[in-house]
């Protein structure tokens, strides 16, 4: 199952090129006071309204999705994780790069299996997150605003200490993320969350439509001209393993988002640039930057 | 006013040792349905129940504040930001001991004035929040676990772009905050996230009761003996420029929590000590460290 979040918060079941408008299923929702459950009250009741999505979905007139405005699949996300140096060739460039490192984030790079394991993984703040439909603002003019795209896992469940082998279990499905980022001496988790900096879409892809998430080919174009091209299976810590490391350290709740990694090939972009990203299985979308 | 959160999510104003159960006052609180508008919805609405809040202070038989167990008085932080290395004599001890920096967190921090205005604040993740009451649970066994007690801000109102001049007028109040951190070579934002390693409390005293936030005594001791002394004043990075910094990057939400950093003195804490800290005007608080 294929779900977006479109127009005014609008809820639509994507086929195709087509939207199926299901939002009468938000009355299924609890109402809620305060203090509020952390975590997306969509995302956390998913699995029981399913049935009712497709029944409403019979009942629909679809849209063409080219004409939808397409919002964060995930509304309410309570944490955006994100996982530094995942691949090999982007720790080569990354490295090499004053540009990346900035003289900074250049810690030994060597005698580890895997940069994750040292530097655990890190945040981006919930107040980054927007869909395809609402595109990149340049929160740092005059500095390199670079993608990165990257595999999103959304968690579906409230859990803690969750193994590597139990993960799969907690997931609710998957999205295109595009981990937006000024490079600079700041600590990663404020360089990667201004407004805008954290793109999830097109939608979200249910756990079960994806055989293996390590095995998926992703690439992004900016302005038609090739950037990053690269295959999951190369990711240094896999999925499962990425919630094993965040779920030991904290909480997560249904909606929160972890951004798996990005390979080589990170570059600029400016305002006026349109970005297409694709997953295998997840769709694709196009996401304009502006000024 | 001082207002905490206590119980089972009861509302109390605070007067020297009672707490005045106010917790009616929530039924004025608008009903919440997805998608949430991000924030503490209570925090957004205070300035307008303050007086009704009051009128049933009036009718409330007091509680002895011992007696209460003391939760976060912010529920729904969208977000909790952190000033690093704020205090000069904490940027040399930090700098003097690998203990602290690990060999990873010790870029040049010669140069610059402010380490803030290089290296950004940070994130910590909001499922991390507790209070008094709840106490610290050590989340990294046989590691350096460490207090760092500091000023607490609390946001509000929506804000973006804020200039330092107009700056606290987007303050709710503040609290003290205990910043626990363990250290290693991971990033900020997942060493200081662990559940129960962001503490608030004891309660949120309104803006209108301090005169000046970066004039303010404060001290943590451990088991009695004294840790971290010092005066908000030494600040290098002051109140009202972090929210400009924040609030340049991303939009503050009503709720959300700025840590202003902390001063020299951090140390390690282990299962069974008690923290004791306190900040002129905000307060003290007992908050006990488990296995």
């Amino acid at each position: 199952m294929k779900i977006c979040r479109f127009n005014d918060n609008r809820v639509g079941l994507v086929e195709g090129d087509r939207v199926y408008d299901v939002t009468a299923i938000t009355a299924e929702l609890p109402g809620l006071t305060w203090p509020v459950a952390p975590g997306d009250v969509l995302i956390a009741h998913l699995d029981g309204l399913k049935d009712k999505m497709l029944a409403l979905r019979e009942r629909a007139t679809p849209l063409a999705l080219a004409d939808v405005k397409l919002l964060s699949p995930v509304a309410n996300p309570s944490k955006i994780i994100a996982a530094p140096l995942n691949y090999q060739l982007h720790v080569a460039e990354s490295a090499a790069d004053s540009g990346i490192h900035n003289g900074v984030h250049l810690p030994s790079y060597e005698g580890f299996a895997s940069p994750v394991a040292k530097f655990g993984v890190f945040l981006k703040s919930p107040s980054s997150i927007v869909g395809a439909g609402e595109g990149v603002k340049i929160a740092y003019p005059g500095r390199r605003n670079d993608h990165e795209v990257e595999l999103a896992v959304v968690i579906g469940k409230q859990c803690k200490d969750v193994s590597r082998e139990d993960a799969f279990g907690v997931i609710a499905g998957y999205a295109i993320g595009l981990d937006m980022t000024v490079r600079g001496p700041e600590d990663r988790s404020y360089r990667k969350s201004a407004d805008t900096y954290s793109v999830l879409g097109p939608y979200l892809t249910t756990r079960d439509e994806i055989a293996d998430p390590d095995n998926l080919d992703f690439s992004i174009t900016v302005n038609g001209e090739p950037r990053q091209k690269a295959n999951t299976r190369d990711l240094i810590t896999k999925t499962a393993e990425l919630i094993e490391v965040a779920s030991r350290a904290y909480t997560l709740y249904p909606g929160d988002i972890i951004y798996t990694g990005t390979p080589e090939g990170v570059n600029s972009i400016v305002g006026g640039d349109v970005m297409h990203a694709e997953i295998e299985g997840l769709g694709h979308m196009d996401v304009a930057v502006r000024d």
